[in-house]
């Protein structure tokens, strides 16, 4: 199980309940965490690749990158 | 050319941006509008479905659907 970190910009929670909903539909995700407060979504993947997530998230059109 | 108007849930400036940011980069369309206020997205395209709009606009996570 690998842990990744991404910085995502969300501004409500209509915005964090997208990347929740995409997040919820990803075959592969084991956990996932969105927070509005922090601006990261941590995802638990056995599978995924980051570059895998990081692209589907940015697919919500969010601006994210890989969290330094 | 066809318009296509959908309804999508957004609540902030954040989410129509997201919309937005998907829908300029998506091939095919040739004009867009995003309305934060109506919570209207109208595309015109000449290649793309219905359908195949709606699914990249259901990617960002917003509730979507094809307006009545």
């Amino acid at each position: 199980m690998t842990t990744f970190v991404y910085d995502v910009t969300m501004t409500c929670s209509g915005c964090s309940g997208a990347v929740t909903r995409v997040l919820t539909k990803l075959q592969g995700v084991d956990k996932f965490d969105v927070s509005l407060e922090t601006q990261k979504v941590t995802v638990e993947s056995a599978t995924l690749s980051q570059d895998e997530i990081l692209a589907v998230i940015q697919k919500t059109g969010k601006a994210a990158k890989v969290a330094a």
